[in-house]
C-alpha cells in the first residue's frame, strides 16, 4: 500500500481544518503523479485509523476530492483517481512557494513608471511631513459612528443595502445640492452631482471622459501630481502654462487656444496646488470666457474650500459658468477625514450622466449608509460646527507655524504666509538641496517625503509644499527643533568643508 | 443713482444667505456691464436703508466683492467697480440655467456607447428581477453598526483616519489571508492582498495592468457582461470560447494558445456566470497547465464563492496554483450585502504592488473604519456564522423557487437547478420572446431589466440569470403569481391570434 502514514503531515493546531488539509495532500499526490490516476484509495476506517483522525475527517475529505473531480467513486467498488485527469505541470509542489510573497509571477503585467512607487511605513517616533492634511484627532468620529448606527437601526434601511444608485444616495444629493447652493453661489439640481470616493476619483472620472490620446489639457507649470498622472494615463499632451502671485496665466491660456484645440483646463481656483495662490478675479473672468469661446472644460479641484484665515472663501468659478464649461470636484476628506471617502463632481447632466456610467465599472457605487451620515452631518449644521471649530484651531496653527518659521530659518526658507488651506508652499535657499535635507532629516527622525513630485515640469523652483494642520502646538515646536538640528548638522558640515 | 432697489430681489424665505444674494446679484451686474468699472457704489448704509436690510449685510456683501477682486477700496474715496475686469462673454444670465438639469453644456466629452445605459428607478409596488442578489434583510446590519462604532471609539483610531496604505488596512489583510487559507485552501500572506471596493474594482485594475490597445483576452461565449465591458474599454481583443456544463472549453483554449499570444482568461470557476456551470476538475489542471506553458494570468473571480447547496464549496484555482498564474478576485458584497464595498485581489506580490499604485489613482485608498469592521467580523466568527445562516434559508428558497418553475412553467423555461449561488440560468421557448414578456410584465409590475446582457455575444440563446435568493417565500409566490398572469396574457394574445 501507498505509505500513507509517512507521507500525510497533519498539523493539528494549524488554522487549517484537517480534512482540506488531508485533501489538499491527497490533491498534491495526485497532481505530482505519486497516487497515479486509476489508483484504488483506503477505505475511510483503515486511513483513519493509520492516521489518528477520526474516521468524519477522511469521509470529508473523500467527499471534497469527489466535489472537485479528483477523485470518482465506484459503487460497491471504491474510490479511486479519476481515470481521465491530466498531468499538471509544475516545476516544485513545495506548498510555501503557492502564492507567496517571493514574488514568483507566471504572467507579463503593464507597470506603469511614472507613479510614485514610495510606500512609506510609519516608523515609531518618527515625524511625517504632509502637503496639507486635516487632523484627524479633531474629527467628531462619536459623533458620526453615532450617527451611523443609528441610520442602520432604521426598520427599513435593507433598501438602501443593495446594488443601488450609481449616482450616490438621493438624499445625500438634495442635501448636497441645496448646502452648495447656500454656501458656494452655486445652482444645482441633484441631477447635477455624482458622489465620488472623494476627489481623487473626480480627477479620474473628468479625465477619462474628457481625453483621449493626443488630446490637450493645460494645467500649471507646478501641478498636483496625482491630477497630472491621471491626464497622462489617458496618454493626454500636458500643456504647462506658469504661474505667478494670481494663479494661472490665462493671457498664456489664450495663446495656446488661438493655435491649438483644447480639452480642458484643470485649475485649483481657491489654493493652487502646490504654491497656494488665489486666481484673481479677472483671471477668473478671463477664463470662463476663453471656456465658452474655445469650448473648452474647466475642470476646477476646489480641494480645500473651507479654510480661509483673513476672509470668507471666495467662490468658486463654477458659481459664475453661465454656459456649461465648469466640472466642480470637491470633497469632505480634507475637512472632516481623509476615512470617509466622501466627493463629487458637480457639472452638466449629461456629463454627470456619463460620469456615472463609468463609474459602474470601477467600484459600482458609493457606501450608501456612510453617505446618509454624511447626510445627516451636513444637514444638521454640524458640518458648518465642526468647520468653524477646526478654522480657529488651524488658523493658530499657521500662526505659529510661520512665525517660528520666520524667525528660525529666515536664511534657509522663504514663503508668503498662506490665506487659507494647510500647507505653506516653502522655497529652499539655492545652496541647500532637499536631496540632502531628506538625508540627514532622517538620522532626526523626520521624513521629508517625495520633495521630487513638487516639481513634475522640473522647472527647478527648490520649493515644497509642507502641511501645518495635522500639528498641535507641542508639536509644531518639535518640529521645528527637528528642523533646528538638521539645518546646524548640514551648516557644521559646510563649516568644515571650509575650514 | 443705479436703480438698486428696483434690480435688486432679495428671496428672505431662500436658501442662500442674504449678503451671498446681493453679491451674487452685484456680480451678474458688473459681468453684464449694467454697473461699469470705476463706478462708485453707494455707502453701505445707503444701500441697506434702500433695500430694507440690516448695515452688516451690505458690509459683509461689499467685503465678499473685494475678496472676490469685484471691487476695489479707496482710502477715504469708497468702494468702486474693479478698473481692470475684462467683460465676460454669456448669452444670457436667468440665473436658474447656471448648471442646471437644463442640461446647458459648454464643451465636449466622450461617451462609450458599448455601456448599459439603464437606470431603473423603484417604482412603488413593482417586483424587479436581479441576477443573484443575496437578501439584505438576513444582513446583520445593526451588529456590524455596533462593531463600527465601537472600533470608532478606541482612543487612537485617530491613525488610521488619514491618509494611509493604498493595499488596505493591514489587520484586515492580516485576518483575510489567515481566513482564506483556512477556508479556501489558499496558502497566502498579507503582502498577496489588495483590499479593493467589491470584485468590480478587482476586475478594473487586472484588466488595466495587463491589457492594452489590441492584447488578448479570452472569455466565455456567455460571460459576466461587466468583466466584458472593462476589457473592451482596455481595446482589448475579447476571444470568446464555449461554455458547455463543464464550464469553458479548454481546448478551444489551447488551439487559440497555439496560433494567438494571449495574456490572460477571465473565469468565474465556481459557478459561471452567468450559466451558473461549475468548472470540471479536469479543466481546472488543464487550465493551469496552458497558464503555465502560455504565460498568461488567469483571472479567477470568485464572486459567490460561500454558496453550495449540495457540497462544500469547490476550492479555487488560486489554491492549485503553483506557479503565480493566477489573480483571485472576491468580496464580501455577495454574502453580507451589496452596500459594503470590500473586496481583495490575491496574486503575486509584485502585481498586487502595482496593482496598488494604480489605485491610488482612482479613489486613493478604502475606508479603514469599515475595513477594521470586518476584520472583526471575520476574525470572530460571524461571518461564518452568518453564511451558515443565510446558506439554509437560501437553499430553500432555491428548492421552492425551482419547485414552482418546474411545476408551473416547464413549457416555457427549461433550466438545471442550480447546485449553488444565488440565481437559476433560465431558457426560454424559442416561440417567446424576452422582449415581449418585458414588455407585457410592466403590466402586471414585474421588471423584467436588460436582459439583452446575457448574450453579449448574440449567440440567441434565449436565456436570462434570475435570482432567487432576495425573495422571501411569499414573495416567491407572488412572483411566480405575475408570471402566470404574463404568460396567460401573452397565451391569450396568441389564441386571438390564430382564431
Amino acid at each position: 500500500m501507498f505509505p500513507y502514514k509517512t507521507i500525510f503531515h497533519l498539523d493539528r493546531n494549524g488554522n487549517q481544518a484537517l480534512y482540506l488539509q488531508l485533501a489538499n495532500q491527497f490533491i498534491q499526490l495526485i497532481k505530482e503523479r505519486k497516487l497515479v490516476p486509476e489508483t484504488k484509495l483506503p477505505g475511510s476506517r483503515i486511513l483513519a485509523d493509520l492516521l489518528s483522525v477520526h474516521r468524519k475527517t477522511v469521509v470529508a475529505c473523500y467527499e471534497e476530492l469527489l466535489l472537485q473531480g479528483w477523485v470518482e467513486s465506484i459503487p460497491k467498488k471504491g474510490t479511486f483517481i479519476n481515470s481521465n485527469l491530466p498531468e499538471l505541470h509544475q516545476q516544485n509542489f513545495i506548498e510555501k512557494d503557492i502564492l507567496s510573497s517571493d514574488n514568483k509571477i507566471g504572467f507579463n503585467f503593464y507597470t506603469d513608471i511614472s507613479l510614485e512607487r514610495s510606500f512609506l511605513k510609519p516608523k515609531e517616533g518618527f515625524m511625517y511631513l504632509n502637503d496639507g492634511i486635516s487632523d484627524a484627532r479633531l474629527t467628531p468620529t462619536e459623533d458620526l459612528a453615532r450617527t451611523y448606527r443609528r441610520i442602520c437601526s432604521r426598520k427599513d434601511i435593507y433598501k438602501e443595502m443593495s446594488y443601488g444608485s450609481l449616482f450616490g444616495n438621493e438624499k445625500l444629493r438634495i442635501t448636497l445640492a441645496d448646502y452648495l447652493n447656500k454656501t458656494r453661489g452655486l445652482n444645482i439640481k441633484k441631477e447635477n452631482i455624482l458622489i465620488t470616493r472623494g476627489s481623487q476619483m473626480g480627477i479620474f472620472l473628468s479625465a477619462k471622459l474628457l481625453l483621449q490620446k493626443d488630446d490637450n489639457i493645460i494645467v500649471g507649470q507646478t501641478n498636483y501630481t496625482s491630477a497630472d498622472t491621471n491626464f497622462l494615463q489617458r496618454n493626454a499632451n500636458l500643456i504647462r502654462v506658469n504661474v505667478d502671485e494670481n494663479g494661472l496665466s490665462t493671457d498664456e491660456i489664450e495663446e495656446i487656444c488661438q493655435k491649438k484645440s483644447i480639452k480642458g483646463v484643470y485649475v485649483t481656483s481657491h489654493h493652487h496646488h502646490p504654491t497656494t495662490v488665489t486666481l484673481s478675479a479677472e483671471r477668473r473672468i478671463h477664463l470662463l470666457n476663453l471656456a465658452k469661446k474655445y469650448n473648452f472644460a474647466i475642470i476646477e479641484d476646489d480641494y480645500d474650500y473651507d479654510f480661509n484665515y483673513n476672509h470668507s472663501p471666495i467662490l468658486p468659478l463654477a458659481s459664475h459658468d453661465t454656459n456649461g464649461n465648469v466640472i466642480y470636484i470637491g470633497s469632505v476628506c480634507k475637512t472632516v477625514a481623509p476615512v470617509y471617502r466622501i466627493g463629487y463632481i458637480i457639472a452638466p447632466s449629461s456629463f454627470v450622466n456619463e460620469a456615472a456610467n463609468q463609474r459602474r465599472f470601477i467600484d459600482r457605487q458609493g457606501d450608501a449608509l456612510l453617505e446618509l451620515t454624511f447626510e445627516d452631518f451636513i444637514k444638521s449644521g454640524d458640518l458648518d460646527r465642526h468647520i468653524k471649530k477646526v478654522m480657529k484651531v488651524y488658523k493658530s496653527r499657521r500662526d505659529l507655524f510661520c512665525s517660528l518659521l520666520k524667525d528660525n530659518f529666515s536664511d534657509v526658507f522663504s514663503f508668503d504666509k498662506p490665506k487659507g488651506g494647510m500647507a505653506v508652499w516653502l522655497t529652499l535657499h539655492k545652496k541647500y538641496s532637499w536631496k540632502t535635507i531628506a538625508k540627514i532629516a532622517r538620522k532626526y527622525k523626520l521624513e521629508i517625503g517625495e520633495w521630487r513630485r513638487y516639481d513634475n515640469a522640473k522647472i527647478g523652483h527648490n520649493a515644497i509644499r509642507i502641511g501645518f494642520a495635522t500639528y498641535n502646538e507641542e508639536e509644531i515646536y518639535e518640529l521645528m527643533s527637528r528642523l533646528s538640528m538638521i539645518f546646524n548638522d548640514i551648516k557644521s558640515q559646510e563649516f568644515t568643508k571650509f575650514t
